[in-house]
């Protein structure tokens, strides 16, 4: 029986935008599993209400139903261990939350600005509402004042993810040779700001770049086929 | 027969203060290789000279020499694959990169500032003057304004390493249960810190500086045993 998976998604079905839901579709395809993908928008609370909490990643696997893409990825790697580790040790494992800190605190920090309007215009109009509350909320100001992404900005942002390019420079994945759950972490935000934004984030030869590029190759294309610009 | 490694060092043979020997003084501890420490100072770049560099740490292993610390880890790593692991997997060693880029770039960058003034008044006298010209033409300012840390620089310091606090938040340990390299590699930068330097860089009830006692205990308190400030 294959996974339930909830994705959130714009307008479009085949938008998905969530970073948080990126990486479990990329472990996934990565443990070779089957999914089913039910698009999900933010205004279908009691869809996923029977998790007991109201955000998505949500899976259900046979009678299991599991929230947060952590603790998913926790799920997978214990349920399924005859498949391809989404670790491979249990040190890469601790180090991966790690990676993910710093990918939530401090990468996401610098580009959720950068691409939050462009969110807002791609989310599903009975979505808008919502989107705006809580993100002006959060951000204190109106969505339009982001609408304008200043050079500075992406010029800003590139050197505040250095140690990734360092990292990429060395080696082609941040797992070594292959890729694993870290590289799909970091990779989810690139996959969030392809989703909906036209913003050249990266110049082509940055090894960021091309990692980004592998990425997009993997498990035939997964990530590609999303809605998206290049 | 013992490695031989040249660890550079204060006024005091016991004030070893350079974060990149340090983490191999904690590799070599965790491998239980034994070590002949050679105290070295700037002025006797001869004495290593053999090395075909300028830097230490450098290691003489029987006839084998090799500088650099993150070689001189996959160096004792492949020569003693029967020794503790300093990694656990090739995907913890690859994501050790990151951290280590992170570590370097990020974590040096705001921690350097606040601890060069006490440095230079630690370093042997023959080595002052060759500290300060160096270190002030990277810094482009004369050392002595580096002499006062505001305390809005130790605020600073403490945001910026977040990703550091959110992880041993959730595990003793950047490596899971045990420490390993890429903890080494963070703590070095600590024991710089307390190498040299009184100023209170965290809070005792912040999950880093319980983490930095567990790491000056581990081996027979080897960091613990270095001159230094608490």
């Amino acid at each position: 029986m294959k996974i339930k998976m909830y994705d959130l998604v714009g307008a479009e079905d085949n938008r998905a935008f969530s970073p948080y839901c990126w990486r479990i579709r990329m472990a996934l395809a990565h443990k070779k599993l089957e999914v089913e993908i039910i698009p999900w928008h933010y205004y279908e609370k009691e869809k996923i209400a029977f998790s007991g909490q109201g955000k998505v990643p949500v899976i259900v696997d046979g009678n299991q139903v599991v929230f947060d893409s952590w603790n998913i990825a926790n799920y997978l790697e214990q349920t399924y261990p005859d498949r391809p580790s989404l670790f491979g040790s249990s040190q890469a494992q601790a180090q991966a939350l790690f990676i993910q800190s710093w990918n939530n605190q401090i990468f996401m920090q610098v580009l959720f600005p950068m691409v939050v309007f462009n969110v807002f215009e791609h989310v599903h109009p009975q979505d808008k509402a919502y989107f705006r509350e809580t993100r002006e909320k959060f951000l204190g100001k109106p969505l339009e004042e982001f609408r304008n992404v200043k050079d500075e900005q992406i010029l800003n942002f590139r050197t505040i993810i250095s140690p990734l390019r360092e990292t990429l420079d060395q080696q082609p994945f941040l797992a070594g040779e292959k890729p694993n759950f870290a590289d799909y972490i970091v990779f989810s935000n690139f996959q969030l700001a392809r989703s909906v934004s036209q913003i050249k984030l990266l110049d082509y030869e940055d090894p960021i770049y091309i990692w980004c590029e592998k990425m997009l190759d993997l498990f035939d294309g997964v990530a590609r086929q999303n809605l998206g610009y290049n």
